[in-house]
């Protein structure tokens, strides 16, 4: 997320007192340096699987708040040139590590590239040619470590990342003195990805990190890793939601086809998910693929007549993968109670059945009713005839109330409530309604079709996720919490 | 707004128990039962000046809980057949009173109407052909009373609105019964209209009510009244807001010019408002016109070389007349503590105005910084730059930060604060920052060219109204609060 401007923090504060003394207190007292709630452990993993050829380092040179414990400054290499893409937020008004990455990126074509290095809680936004400056020395430095001689003044090949307060300028000199340090003590354990993960934290609650291993239908012996790290908590919507990612794999990949992966994958995990329907400044997410596992590069072009079958199991691969960081990000959206799944089938494409599960995700009254444990079916119906506005199919006859049925599906597995069977109000018991409203996790199936199969027209699916919203989002975007 | 349904409402009361108990007491103990807040009193008005013709009455049918002392059910008429126009929601999957209005109008083309029957507390939806029938009967039976004979079968000159809990059937016997008790009641005193405005109340904290005096240019010798009654306070964005609004004038108006000039100033008052972006399946705003003044009619033709000037006046009167009303609505949005207004100068044309000032009225993180009185000057950024996503004007290369000032102007009328100055961040003293954040009503001015002239080209501007999101706003949508 992008923290606020808090240039009038403590003028402010001092406003703020009455109004911290009449609401509860925040349980995220201090971000970053609070215990990981009890019910988000078991998102943290203890070990991992991490991708050949790649080191990873942090440290804290002191652009977070003197009180907190993680580290503020990540970089992760490869340690040789590889292959990267990325994908950026369309925010008109971007930060000036989308305006550097994406530059860099342009240049060097995907290719010749050395890492990413990444800072937390300053968002270098509003910083204008001096922040472009900064972002860029930091890439030079960065690299200057990573390949001990003098770097491409032209075109750099370490990406930048920022997320935290916007509008302030980044402490470069800590910044430039801190790279050395911790290239000093990169490596490749599961301490140093977790710690990474950590250093991208702002008012997350915990550490996002995913690790896993695969292998590809045409070298089925060559075990492959793919690691990534991400962050939210706040400013989440699609295009992208404020939200970091960096995903590593030892697999070789050839630069086109890394970028279209990544496009593809995105679109299907990180523009699926909404906490608050911002897009932030920041949003970027980039994958490094090193080839450090050996085989024959994934490409998506037809070679002979063999179909590229390592590319389509890569992309079902990468897809889950990312899928898995995002639903992590709205896991600890910024308050949130409840994760909630939107399933909507039966529109005429699946871009038409997102646009439909996107407007639910992020309806206000939708999600404060379900943080009231409320089965606000109603809700998501006036969302659903609000979505249909000036869109080109809705005239076609094809999304009708009669044909519509919307179901509330337990977290465990449990039967499904359907509180509205192709238009009509369906019968469910208030008692068990209650017992799945306690549930942390529920997923809202909307049924356009309700089965019916049309011949000729395939049912097209699509899936997002949003959180609730709450007293305790209201405390953090309020400042009515005691963050210091 | 559309409350939500409540068939689950006992079982989950149960749930909220141990909630009630941990939060603060909402102050709206009972929706239309509580005392008006001390810093609403001011908006209602002690008395009017009330369109001659006109009879107005109220009921109470038993459509509220029982512990309301409220009417639930209004009727306003014409004592003669007038004219009428009204603009609907456009929410796909209407409430059964925008179908069954949207029909009758139709079939009478705006003329012969006799008034607008309104219950609150039941919003008529999901109810299928049951509902349909039942406001086509409380429309006939309003028309039966008034006319005092048998009603036109196939096109009835009542229009019909309700607002309330989806989901659940009128109680149509006790609105018959009630209809004809509600007809000998009427007539057109400011209690008459005040009380009316308070039967249109849900969630609201207090009536909606303004009327006003006018001439025309063209016989400026007669003094016409115009008088309109609203409602809120949720489920409000453009397209419509959940809203119901009736407007009623003795000023004589022909059919087509009457429909033409509701819509353009529902285009620039009730389309302008955004309380929490969700847009309602019963938002309906209609307007009677009987000309009891006398005069000539308005009309938007030309009559041999005399330009339409009664039009042009007419039109200007209308469009403020339903910006007062309209920002009555968001001055009682659920929850608010802040009345915001958006103005945006210097985009391409002023739908693109409108486009950036309505998303910004809706960002949830603006909105939620402002509750807690924190200028967020950022966030307002992050909605331009997020609005101007897939905008045709975007790539014009018009609207550039460097180009770009924000200013918040307090509501007392003293010194703008510019926290950024083309591009850059002004000078702003905190002390000042912190008092006007203060204030009650707080504009935020988005400059886009920054009084740049540019030649031949017009600088468009378009205001929206807004409100904070507040913790109250959680409480009475996560059903956090005492209502019974």
């Amino acid at each position: 997320m992008l923290l606020r401007p808090c240039a009038f923090s403590k003028a402010l504060a001092r406003q703020k007192q009455f109004h911290i003394q009449t609401r509860s207190v925040s349980k995220f007292d201090i971000y970053g340096n609070s215990p990981v709630p009890a019910n988000k452990k078991r998102f943290i993993p203890t070990s991992g699987t991490y991708p050949k050829g790649f080191l990873v380092g942090s440290t804290n040179v002191g652009i977070k708040p003197a009180s907190k414990s993680q580290p503020d400054l990540i970089l992760i290499a490869s340690e040789t040139y590889c292959h990267g893409a990325a994908v950026f937020t369309r925010n008109e008004f971007p930060a000036a590590s989308i305006t550097v990455s994406r530059d860099f990126l342009k240049r060097r074509e995907g290719r010749g590239l050395r890492g990413i290095i990444a800072n937390s809680w300053c968002a270098n936004t509003l910083t204008g040619d001096v922040g472009i400056a900064d972002a860029t020395r930091m890439s030079k430095e960065a690299e200057k470590c990573l390949a001990g001689e003098a770097v491409d003044e032209e075109s750099p090949s370490v990406m930048v990342m920022h997320t935290g307060t916007g509008g302030v300028r980044l402490p470069i000199e800590n910044i430039v003195h801190g790279i050395s340090k911790l290239h000093e003590g990169m490596g490749n354990s599961h301490d140093h990805w977790l710690e990474a993960a950590r250093g991208l934290c702002t008012t997350d609650t915990f550490p996002k990190i995913i690790s896993r291993t695969f292998t590809l239908p045409s070298s089925p012996d060559i075990t492959y890793s793919i690691a990534g790290i991400t962050k939210g908590a706040g400013m989440i919507h699609p295009n992208m939601a404020t939200t970091l990612g960096i995903i590593c794999t030892d697999a070789p990949i050839s630069p086109v086809t890394l970028q279209k992966l990544l496009r593809a994958a995105t679109n299907r995990s990180y523009n699926c998910i909404s906490v608050d329907g911002d897009t932030s400044t920041n949003d970027m997410v980039a994958i490094l693929a090193n080839g450090a596992a050996g085989g024959k590069p994934i490409s998506f072009h037809y070679s002979g007549r063999q179909k590229p079958i390592d590319y389509v199991s890569f992309r079902q691969i990468l897809t889950e993968f990312m899928s898995d960081m995002a639903k992590l990000v709205v896991r600890d959206g910024e308050g949130a109670t409840k994760f909630i799944t939107i399933r909507v089938r039966g529109a005429p494409t699946y871009e038409a059945s997102k646009h439909i599960a996107s407007a639910i995700s992020r309806s206000v009254l939708f999600k404060t009713a379900i943080y009231g444990k409320d089965p606000n079916w109603g809700g998501v119906l006036v969302a659903l005839g609000q979505s249909l506005i000036d869109t080109r199919w809705d005239g076609m006859g094809m999304i009708a109330l009669e044909k519509t049925s919307v179901s509330f599906i337990p977290g465990d597995g449990g039967q499904a409530l359907k509180f509205l069977d192709k238009g009509k109000q369906g019968e469910v018991d208030p008692a068990r309604a209650a017992e799945v409203m306690e549930q942390e996790d529920i997923e809202i199936l909307v049924d356009l079709r309700d089965g019916e199969i049309v011949e000729g027209q395939e049912l097209k699916e699509a899936v997002c996720w949003t959180c609730d919203l709450t007293h305790e989002f209201v405390d953090i975007n309020g400042g009515f919490d005691t963050r210091t």
